[in-house]
């Protein structure tokens, strides 16, 4: 199976801003450790600050990928562009936030994405990722 | 009279995503007719899922066109900097959506853009775009 | 086809009212014009200022016409009944307003009347009605 | 007993409307029905689909009627004045609503009358009628 | 100067209705006495349950009279299509309520009559009345 | 047919508690007229103050019974727990309330149960209780 | 009789302030002009613009005087403590605004003051002082 | 280490209450499979419909306890009185929904656990219970 | 005079729950405390965390006991059913809260429980308490 | 220990003005029973109708007393300037109401002091005084 | 050019109070310093915890003064008379504000003293009194 | 001190664009007068229509930089991504807008930037540039 790890703004950063927040891990760690965990399936990784990439992104991956982990970072809660295009995927989806975003301020509390989402999981940090794709696996691989 | 057609997230996918929605026509056949209903005017299209690259196009656009036909997406709602860019245009602007956005989510109700538009048609599919064509040159073209 | 355009409270000053607003054109002239224009329909006319009267006619329009063309004023962002009323109706509706209710007071953004409709035209006059029977003969004729 | 049956906007067209949520009975059924199961006492029935003339009714039933039936259907929500004009009676009032309106849109969860009504029932559709005349007669008939 | 005074639903029942809150003069009386304190001025009298009649009748006012007093009753504060028929008069306008209705339920606090009034008197029963025809003399008459 | 009625806390107090709210019959004496009215059914009566007693009991319920009747008092208003077990219910309900509940606080207007319910009464007092079981027996006894 | 008029912050400029909103008669004028209306009648005038002296001065006048004439200004839709000096008050007080303060920005339609006012005259510049004597005179003096 | 499930109100329906949400696994099934996947772990379960007994087991949990997984139901969103429960707990916890709450009824969106839990998992079904495990082992086993 | 304390829900873990909001004093050192300072009273205790009990306990208070002081914990901001058996007390009450609710979270500024009782004290710890038997036996012992 | 009572606008009529909410002792009265109270602490009491006063106070009370009572009156719910003058206090203060502000109207939950005061005690009229004082001698004097 | 510095409540403790928020250069320093930057202006300065002073102040201000510096403190937020003080102004005014207002509580961030200011600067500390000064004489001087 | 100013959507056709709101210079006779104002610290200059462009040069400016002076027009009230990139710089950052947005519509009031930002000064147009850069001058050049 082909899933395509979509990161959104300021995750490149990860590993460095606000270790507090988001730890000491960096995404080259993560996906490398992914590798090992699902050596049987193939995991692409793709990081962009522009909301229109993602979107781009998005689009093309659906012919490509048969899952998508998608962490849109700040435009989760204010894109209605991204989450029309998540909406338009026809292939399975997982949102991911590093951190408990239900805990942080109120405008991090709405998602334009989590309705069409089959899982949402946040506030496990990189582990996160790692469980959306075994979701994927598990119940969309054939 | 030159008329520049704006497209703006996730348009790209018509005639492809949720046909029950948005119908089955492209915008390269909506194109084609309307240079077929318009011939003595030249009508030209855009389209991008970057925010940042519609204002770029509005902004220079107004050079170039007599008038602007604009569908803005999912940022219609959200874009503050996009209804600022439409604010900032000297040439007369319609601001058109394929479905009857009044009749779906309360989050796009609202629009950053109709403040500045001489008309809003929405629900009417394309020929929501031909009758905005056929309302600038009635009205503006000389 | 038999199409019937209903016109709500106030209406009937067009042309005399705030011609800032409403422009200068009445509805009999836009009939005339319409007459002309689809010379193959039969296109009739009712105004009331009166709510009950409105409900009245849609209730037995839906025997007699094929289509209907409505602009139900200030009853438009207030009348549940009214709502209730294009709800029942079993031909298509297309809702018009001359002026563009998105640019002005908040309490003309709501409408009970646009979940039923087809299509939503605001802002283009009387433009607007030739345009609402344009899309009933293209769509609903047979 | 004399007891009047007052049914607001859109309601003549029960037994033909949206079936699925008015159901098939129509009010001249229900009346015959009523008459037999309340053989001393005297029923007459109004319907309008005019929130003045509903108001109108309300103002003189009070002296020929013992006690009222009201099913205001849309004006239920958004009327004041018919809201007055039922607090106004000083005859005992039961508001009816053939379906369960708290399981349906926002909007019609509000009402005007129900503040000066003695009962509500909502949702149990013809039965609703039967049970508010029973309330009557069982209170207030002498 | 000819001025009319315009009623609103159930207030055909001052004097009879809820007499603590509206007092026992009836509008008969009021208009005897407001012809007793201004000889020279013409004063007529309507009344409806109606919205449609009452925007009727403004919209014909215009042309017969040099002001309106209008108490619009519970329409004041929920129809937007009388507020509509009152903003297009050309003549003035005075807005009078029998009660403090900022003293009472907060659904009778908002006016859409108000923003196009010269003057809103509440309160003062009768009397406001008497002042509105004042203002209208003092400010109007020629 | 049998049917099973569950009242929520503090309805074992009626008939003592506020008596110009609730009336001054028991619910021990309301049982007794029951089993007059419907000799041919059977009819229980549960009541506790504990928001997981009443979901216990409708949890079970389903098996035995053929229809509940529910007053579920303060816990309507703010329980999703108890309105997650009336969904997941798959015999009829209907939701009875002694008082208007619309006629009081705000708090009090919502209910979490009012969705999955047939049919709501209030205000009817203990003649809502009689009601319920009539609309139960008269569209789901076999 | 005996009555105070008091007039809040800034309204010591009118006449000066803003005149195409409060116009150019000076509050000397008018008392000038209410001693000639009303010469069997005793009327004072306070100004402050200070929240603190109008509650002093409403205090005390309570002793001296048998109505009162309130503008409360700016302090009007802010000072909850003005409006407990009122509502302490037993003598008779009338509310004036020299605007209509519902036509003007949302923060100036609510009213500390209104729920304890026997009337509330606004918009009606000059004019409302006196009607608000007229009131205390017709009603109360002795 | 040893780990307290614990879950809410009609969670013990699960596998029988509406498939279509909640899938056709029981808990019996899952602690099973449980017990395979964290073989040196120790697993325990508890289900309670009450709010109070969901209490009296989280404060007593956690002597014995190493960490739990708490999937509270309905009272996620109402019980102030479990999210102190919850915030006095020195032990960590992850919050479990079988179904993706942000996808459903807007008064499922808040929870008064979230700010005191770890991690918050929805909407994978029973895989989330497994990472909930995963991650107190993980993260908080010696 | 015979007085009962009752607590809500974790109050059972005061002394050891969060000591930098709840103190280390816990209820059996308060109870001691107050037998010592009313030694001419009797003072009994209950706590539970559980809704119903709290509402089963307080129906049967009324007949043993001469006053209440309850602090419902976080009961007091979501339990209208809690309210309403407070509401149906006819011995006075008194609501105590350890900590100042009104500087914490939003959702515990709202209280049911205030409504019926005849004082608040919030903030002055086990303090409040001692105040609350202060002022049962100073005002309605007998 | 030196402690000062504040009091805000209205509270120099406690004794006369509505004497049902605020009962009939005066704060003459409350002085010298403090006195006698605590005899060995100096209590000082200031009252102003003037938000400024009582902010002059607040500043230079901190170098003279040991502690603050203060009973800001309506200024309580309105005043920023009042909250910050208590903010910046370095001494403890307690808030105090007569009555039990959370039963009375929505404007009067909010307080401006809350965050900054110790202890907030309400509706138990004068008693609270002695309470606020007993609770800073208890906790703060050396 | 003569300009005043108006300082609202609590800003006489600049230099004191909470200097982690305001700095520790007082405003007799900072005149100092500004007397040395603008040698060619006369630079007053006025503080007052009264609201009523500051409207007073500024009433006679526009008189003597060039232009305006005002910080308002905590009647920024909540005073509509001291906002139409500052409307009445003829003369400019900047509005300062010492801390950033926009990154602290909800209730700092509406200003009724920005929609008639010419510019506004905050959380410069004593450097936006100084641009102040800066823009007037930049704009106003002649 | 090397200082970049980042200029967000459309101030790019400041100079050209509605000089009423943002006046007739341009950024590039702002860069030459600041070169002027400051010659020994370099200041450089970057402008986009693309909140993704924004964010890119903000996480890279921290390594090159000293100070951000930062515009980001219509991104700054609705991207909480930028709003994270600048909580994530390590460098002090100035909020600057040509207009007085508190004097503007709504949504324009609110800012995802400020919380993170030293100072914030909006309707000084280019001065505010200038003390943006005299402040981090003035702070943070070593």
């Amino acid at each position: 199976m082909k899933i395509l790890i979509v990161n959104g703004p300021n995750l490149n950063l990860v590993g460095e801003r606000e270790p507090h927040l988001y730890g000491t891990t960096t995404f080259d760690e993560l996906l490398e450790s992914l590798n090992i965990d699902f050596p049987e399936h193939s995991i692409d990784y793709f990081q962009s600050n522009h909301c229109g990439h993602l979107i781009d992104k998005l689009q093309t991956a659906k012919i490509e990928y048969g899952g998508i982990v998608l962490n849109a970072g700040g435009y989760t809660h204010t894109s209605v562009a991204l989450g029309d295009a998540v909406a338009a995927l026809r292939i399975p989806l997982v949102e991911v936030h590093l951190t408990n975003i239900f805990a942080r301020e109120p405008y991090r509390h709405n998602s334009y994405i989590s309705k069409s989402a089959k899982t949402v999981v946040c506030g496990a940090g990189m582990l996160g990722y790692k469980w959306a794709v075994e979701y994927l696996v598990a119940n969309f691989s054939i």
